[in-house]
């Protein structure tokens, strides 16, 4: 069975860098916007209405002016996500067949679930992601550290409530994960180390 | 400040045994029924009764029989409970501020917030936990598996009940640690040495 790890993560807590290092460490492939990319191909939707679909519950975007349609009602944008949902599982499964491969985000730990991934989810403290979030320059040039903090706690609610609808499951709950990771206090740089030791 | 790493962990889950590794490994001090020792000796309340008290929300344990009393009464079990956890706490404090050191459970991630602990809690499924405790024989030789599921979840569940008391937190959520690791698919000698890397 090929070795996937899946990377669950709050906004700003640095666990896509984790996956990115962790693959060049374990030298296995690594997912994230070709996913995206994977669907816009076989689905016809817009790369970017896909990416506002895929981190969101599905009611909650309503209505929408994005994507190929222009006003959508909210039975239509569930059917659309639905479709996206089923798509992106029918993706994240061959790849996940294909090679070892790292999957970031996208319910992938309860998608692959009978692969048996290592599913790791990466936290950290407001202040740490704040830190982070600026550092990287995160669409924030303007924000002050209350918007900033605001759109963290936002993005993130949207994540545990897509994660919800479609798993059934409380997003960041240890019991879904291998390995609950506090990206604050330790270097990603160490914590990817540590980790691609552990698993190898 | 010196290094201080608690570890809250789940019964069978083998988190003591991380601590034990982790002490190796990093060459430093190892708490756990020290801590009991040290109470015993400071208050005169018997090892044992300690024990029993540690780990059990106060309320829960009437009418005791051991101890330096035979009947208590619930307001007295409740004042004994307080008093060993406030010695308790003392007694984790001066340990902590006199060297690095690994504490074992006790409320110590809480009890020392202010010394920024790493603080880790292992967990595991519970088919592992069942498997860890046959192993090591946990006074179980004759108990059905049944029994046994029975044992574990009712010791975590006065873990649990414990924690919420004297700390008004949820045991084993991640938000309270800053690594949680499930023990189920990795080798603990694998864990430690990784953790170690990790903070040394």
């Amino acid at each position: 069975m090929n070795k996937i790890i899946t990377i669950g993560r709050e906004f700003g807590s640095g666990g896509r860098e984790i996956g990115r290092l962790l693959a060049e460490k374990l030298n296995i492939a690594y997912y994230d916007n070709e996913i995206i990319t994977a669907i816009a191909k076989k689905t016809e939707f817009a790369e970017e209405y896909i990416k506002q679909i895929v981190e969101k519950k599905p009611s909650l975007f309503f209505p929408v002016t994005v994507g190929r349609t222009l006003y959508l009602g909210e039975h239509e944008i569930l059917q659309q996500s639905n479709e996206i949902y089923i798509e992106q599982s029918n993706i994240i499964l061959e790849m996940a067949n294909k090679s070892d491969c790292i999957i970031v985000g996208r319910c992938a730990d309860f998608i692959l679930k009978e692969l048996n991934p290592y599913r790791i989810f990466a936290y950290a403290d407001m202040n740490s992601k704040m830190k982070r979030c600026k550092k990287r320059g995160f669409k924030n040039e303007n924000l002050t550290d209350k918007q900033l903090r605001k759109q963290i706690l936002k993005i993130d609610k949207n994540r545990a409530s897509y994660y919800r609808f479609y798993t059934g499951q409380k997003w960041g709950d240890r019991l879904n994960y291998d390995l609950c990771v506090n990206t604050s206090k330790i270097e990603i740089q160490d914590i990817a180390e540590a980790i691609a030791k552990m698993i190898k």
